[in-house]
């Protein structure tokens, strides 16, 4: 199959581009060419007949009739028309050598028996060509460092994670939602309808993708399950699985999304066990689950200290451990020792989970105290940290980790995300807060670091399950 | 029991307030005092025994070095002390006529023998003057009507959250987010150690208020079983509650916390469920719950619509709603042949779930006309609505939800209260946003017309059935 991830990478590593379906109105088509002005892409061609007329440009790009007609050689097609002309498209396109065309137009194999024809059609041409497609009803790529996109105004820095999504729109949520988590991407690829190059393609390449750390994925439906296990059995990377269509309302809905085959959710649901993928059940979670990913520390046992400023989330995060599987870690006597020096003694425990009061809120040294003192015990092996809201002191965590590297998951009660200015100035005087601009930044480099940000303590706790499954799990044969 | 809801009735409008802890160097008391200042609260002294001068204030309060040097009757005690100052402090109290004392200071009954010792000696003394005690390591009472307050900077508009807590941190930051979603509150109660008044003291209270509409609570263990039990057979309110100390590890820490025995959880779960209460495992979770409750529409059948921009969480919606046990609805024909006059041909689905596309993010009348088409079919009891992130189109749900009266729970992708700022310019572009600042009132008008907004679908479909089970439930005799 090296074929196969050669292929697939020379798309991502396209030179030229043509796209179909701009106008001088707007629409979708215009849309998909914003994403691409964003990120610079340099040599892009609008291909409409109805533009006959020479040096015609729109949004600053030059229109030709037909591909012939830009005098250039084209590497990738991008087809956002009305479905009635994709055909002749991609003809024109394997006629005039293109390497692959991303078809965004829907209205295909998703809308029954005629439109499954037609994907038959299509991709009997494209095979005829030795040209690939991507789609239909699909969004395509987005891979900043080749500058390849499907939505304007997407960040322009790479970063670790592969994303393949059968939804078009999960693709671009994640994606903007990512970036205010701070999450960057190798690659993110939404393959649609999936008649040519499909979910098992793209694993297969990200697997062996040198730019990829870790995989994610949002699953309708999937065509060959053998090929996927042997796939999961081989790569080394963490997967992390979005897999909708569990229930008959929810499988029903899936079929007519991309006219998917969800399959039974119990068989699904043992394989990803069986061969550590990491199952979650929405956005939210998926993102928890790749923050704590993009840098997992290496981790041998599962005895997790919690920190909490507020008492009763100390008590809920002790039972989310422990119904994640994680042990309480026992702190040594030094540890308590140390911890009564700088811990007051009431309204407070020094036995995990270390409860460090309201008064966390006013005395940094405490807080940061409170790290080191538990980042260092032996018998420590992961840390959960429940805050009201991220607070400066993030910085004394990054430096404490650069020194121990153990998982570290943190719980923001409070949206990391939000801005102070959401409070009125009373609160704001009250609190010591993080420029709201700052915060993907600041996300970013704690995961960097092994830290992950969570929006409850069952994620958090989750999170470091995994982690610890990640590097002590052992695969059937 | 009439007695104990005008008792504690008579606390809440306290006329006249004393604290002990405040000092010059500031601290906990000083903090404690800045939220009574913060609300306004007219009749304030500072009781300091080693500031004996005449005519000092701090922070604008005049200070006295004991009770009687106030020349006023005194209603109520704030004490924020160190633990060994508290007993004469209640015997000061009692002699002087207070009727109750708010213990904020730590170091009793969760400390061990002594300090449960400790407790019975102060709540010996509290009888003998008929003075009723809260806390002690408690937070106290945050009552915007009254302008009394645990911290500063707390909203001074009163709303119909009645909020009951073991921890007063939670408490705390529940008063905090809730700023940022809107909910107000009647009366929030942090109650600590309970060595008088507790937890089943402030459920039949607020059971009684009626400027209560919905009651939540943070439990980790209740003394009286059977009266919680009569009590939440009683109260024809919706009641909330986030139990903790689920586990053993939980269990112990909720014992250090505040010296509570948690229970078999299993028969915790059977109570709630066969009494209708609805249960919550972290905070996230308790402000969907409430949200939904502000104002929960009437509704006799659980056929959802969904109605999402983005293919993909409809698939998820989907499934969230059938494992939450509610039905998809069958939109009738009428409705159907509708959406076909608005909906895009392709890439959309026009059977429940109701995919509109990314068109709908560039095309306002596409998504008002679904809402309108679908939110008037008679086959829809509730809606679930997924989209990326809230748009000043709020407000064709608000006006439609006048003319249907259906629940309606929304989820945001990006949470609610995430500013545009946190976006590069590109995006802010792109997006059509609301301004931070707003979004606490909007979301507030939105719960007030039946309408919540969640993180993810699951909470969302779990809301909505909360709602049905609400207002369908027969309780055992």
């Amino acid at each position: 199959m090296h074929n196969l991830i050669t292929e697939i990478d020379e798309i991502f590593h396209s030179k030229s581009i043509a796209v179909y379906g701009v106008s001088r109105k707007g629409g979708l088509g215009n849309i998909l060419l914003q994403g691409f002005i964003d990120q610079e892409f340099p040599n892009m061609f609008i291909i409409n007949p109805n533009i006959t007329e020479p040096n015609v440009k729109i949004m600053g790009i030059p229109v030709f009739p037909d591909l012939k007609s830009t005098g250039k050689a084209i590497d990738l097609v991008l087809c956002s028309t009305h479905p009635k002309f994709v055909k002749d498209i991609i003809i024109e396109s394997g006629e005039y050598g293109v390497k692959a065309v991303i078809i965004f137009s829907a209205g295909f194999g998703e809308k029954g028996e005629e439109g499954k024809n037609a994907e038959e059609e299509l991709l009997k041409i494209a095979r005829k060509y030795q040209m690939r497609l991507i789609g239909p009803n699909c969004m395509g790529f987005y891979c900043p460092e080749t500058k390849l996109s499907f939505f304007p105004a997407l960040p322009k820095e790479s970063g670790s994670l592969g994303f393949i999504s059968q939804s078009g729109s999960i693709a671009n949520i994640l994606a903007f939602s990512s970036m205010l988590k701070g999450i960057r991407f190798s690659k993110s690829i939404s393959y649609g309808n999936a008649i040519d190059l499909g979910f098992n393609d793209f694993l297969e390449y990200l697997g062996e993708d040198s730019n990829t750390n870790v995989i994610a994925c949002y699953m309708e439906g999937i065509d060959d399950g053998r090929r996927f296990i042997e796939l999961v059995k081989k790569i080394r990377k963490p997967i992390i699985i979005w897999k909708v269509g569990i229930t008959p309302a929810g499988s029903k809905a899936a079929h007519s999304h991309t006219g998917s085959l969800c399959g039974n959710d119990l068989l699904w649901d043992n394989v990803f066990s069986q061969y550590g993928i990491f199952r979650v059940y929405n956005l939210e979670e998926m993102i928890s689950t790749i923050q704590a990913f993009i840098n997992p520390m290496p981790v041998n046992n599962s005895r997790v200290a919690i920190i909490s400023g507020p008492g009763g989330p100390a008590v809920s995060s002790a039972d989310a451990c422990e119904m994640n599987n994680l042990k309480l870690a026992e702190l040594t006597q030094e540890s308590k020792m140390k911890l009564q020096e700088y811990i007051p003694e009431f309204g407070t425990s020094m036995s995990n989970p270390i409860d460090i009061s309201l008064q966390a809120t006013f005395d940094p040294i405490l807080e940061k105290s409170t790290y080191e003192i538990v980042g260092n015990d032996p018998n420590v092996d992961m840390m959960l940290i429940y805050l009201t809201m991220l607070t400066p002191r993030y910085k004394d965590l990054i430096n404490l980790q650069k020194r121990i590297s153990k998982p570290i998951a943190l719980v923001s009660a409070i949206d990391v995300n939000v801005s102070a200015d959401s409070f009125s100035s009373m609160v704001k005087r009250s609190f010591i807060h993080i420029r709201a601009k700052k915060v993907p930044q600041i996300i970013n480099q704690m995961n960097h670091n092994g830290i992950s940000v969570h929006p409850n303590e069952q994620l958090a706790a989750k999170a470091l399950y995994n982690i610890y499954q990640f590097h002590n799990q052992s695969y059937s044969p």
